[in-house]
């Protein structure tokens, strides 16, 4: 198997299983009880908040423990919409967003919120002064991702960030993509929610975080028991808290050096397909993308069938959330990419399953495939 | 230790770490993607969610995995009050809930909706008939916890559930205790929502299901990309779909013989304390209760001075989810008990970690620090 698909999913880590084991077998603690076995699984939780914090430059009480990514979304967007239910109404995205962000924001326009999906341009990057121009006197939230999960552009988050703090509205990012794979400083992004999913970041799926900043009143989903200081209810999960912790800490202490590699693993990848594959398109803006990913396509193909011959390479040709079906990505045609264009997309993302030995192996056979299909076409 | 705080959570069983391995390690796969590692994750789901199904009497397709009880409760009491906003605006509940269902009603009515909190009896029992004469036409959901967590008492379902059925209003019931521990069949109980956590059940803390039955619509609370049939939003948490399905086929098997064994121990350790501590009160219906539940006031002591001077022994002095202070639990004040009455309360909870001979040791343990407690008194 050569794994080039990091953008869908990791594998976990050692750090991470490490950090999981204790609790898997005899800590088994609720940390809302007093026992010794209580006060272990506490101190387990608050030190995978303070590693996610230190990684995120915020404060440990900025940090809590979600279900995943959609659930750190969906507790700003939704949360927020009840809080100003009546009193603003007009949230600020953008049209590349994933699902997690988009399908509340449709989800809220069916209940009379109104949503405006600032464009994007033909590198898949949003202009912050269309933001600036987006914004009114009723919105009440800018949600714009940090890294996007197809192309990983990287979007302007400072900038907007800074409008938005200038402007006085809350600022959300997702930053499921980006994390481990650039710097992110939420005191430097002007960011005032930020979410997290762990089984990007080489911890499992089903835990992820959400950023409040300090000051900010925290937006609520879960009602129940007043786990996460009454912020985030449900019984705490031990387990994957301190898994996503240790993820972050590893992010965190690789970040001087980690991402270089993947470029250099992603840039070898793309250099070698670019010269074996004549007319090889790039989606997403070169200069700001994220260092481990390539979404390139292949020409006058189908980047399915591209794939399909090579079946020891793992990658997708679309974003790994919608893939059953072969359409063109709402990420794509927001680009102004046309089906044409389009139908050849394939997404390499590299990550720490890979070595030089298997990208030079997978662009030989990436090449070889591509020949192949053409050939069969004419 | 002798673990007395089973209600509270539960250590992982090794049919369930088992079944977690693989996914621990190689089948790291997202099962939305359509590689083999993808296949093979949602593979294991589907097998989970076939396990889960079968040990309610449901069909895999009702059967959905959330983050834990709080998601699966908060699904449905904020879902349908998104549905039959404007339409409909009335809860009827108990006053013995869980604040997983408690705080959504109290929520729901700062926005406006109405909640009928249906009292209970001495024993802590609802009457069917105080929910028969709560329901009104604007009632969109009654929703009565199978099993009450602080004192095991069981509630008549089985009728509410018909009577919902005859007068066509959906039901929802929180299993989280049951679970395991007496039959939960959701045909035979006349059940249309039901909620399912995983760390009562020997899986992790952090999975949950929820059960909706054929015919009723879905009630949304996360959205995002399709997993679940868009039913629920997020990467799949096939870790611990793996491990929640293995909990409930052990569970499932189990229940033949495992009850009984729980009785056994529950009601050995309330006979060596009732013989022990003169005036010892029994919490909670004795006739429809868990069969792993001992819910007890030590007369004229605190429950927890008793238990500090035990510290082998972990237990409850009240619900786990909230026993930062002592203070009589909602559900010991909606039974009617003073506080004098109930300062001396102690929950007990057996489960697979105990022994016949932990048993007889942690009622020589109690009985003795009681004593020595009283003593101190006079």
């Amino acid at each position: 198997m050569i794994y080039l698909d990091h953008n869908g999913t990791t594998p976990l880590i050692d750090e991470v299983r490490l950090a999981m084991q204790p609790f898997l077998h005899d800590d088994f603690g609720n940390p809302s009880s007093a026992t010794p076995l209580g006060i272990r699984a506490r101190d387990a939780v608050d030190k995978a908040r303070e590693r996610l914090a230190t990684c995120l430059g915020a404060d440990p009480s900025e940090i809590l423990f979600t279900s995943g990514g959609t659930e750190s979304n969906n507790t700003v967007i939704f949360g927020l919409a009840a809080r100003f239910q009546g009193v603003k109404d007009h949230i600020v995205t953008t049209a590349v967003e994933h699902p997690a962000t988009m399908e509340p924001c449709l989800e809220l326009m069916s209940r009379g919120f109104d949503v405006t999906f600032v464009p994007v341009d033909g590198k898949g990057r949003v202009d912050p002064q269309d933001v600036a121009r987006a914004l009114r006197p009723s919105t009440f939230l800018v949600t714009v991702m940090h890294a996007n999960n197809e192309t990983g552009v990287l979007m302007p988050i400072r900038e907007i960030g800074a409008l938005c703090r200038e402007r006085e509205t809350l600022f959300h990012t997702d930053a499921a993509q980006s994390i481990g794979k650039v710097p992110v400083d939420v005191r430097e992004l002007n960011i005032d929610f930020l979410s997290v999913a762990g089984h990007k970041l080489y911890a499992p799926k089903g835990i992820g975080a959400l950023f409040v900043r300090d000051g900010v009143d925290m937006p609520r989903l879960l009602y129940g028991a007043a786990q996460e200081k009454g912020r985030r209810a449900g019984t705490e999960n031990v387990i994957f808290d301190a898994a996503i912790g240790a993820a972050a800490e590893t992010a965190h202490k690789d970040l001087p050096h980690w991402p270089a590699t993947m470029k250099e693993l992603r840039d070898d990848l793309e250099k070698k397909l670019s010269e074996g594959v004549p007319g090889l398109r790039l989606f997403g803006d070169p200069e700001h993308r994220l260092p481990n990913t390539l979404f390139v396509g292949f020409p006058d193909v189908q980047g399915g069938e591209v794939l399909a011959d090579v079946p020891e390479i793992y990658a997708s040709t679309g974003a790994a959330c919608h893939s059953d079906q072969v359409k063109l990505s709402h990420v794509l045609a927001a680009m102004g990419v046309t089906p044409e264009q389009g139908k050849g997309a394939v997404r390499l993302t590299v990550g720490r399953l890979n070595s030089p030995e298997q990208i030079q192996r997978a662009s030989d056979l990436l090449v070889e495939s591509f020949q192949k299909v053409s050939a069969k076409k004419n």
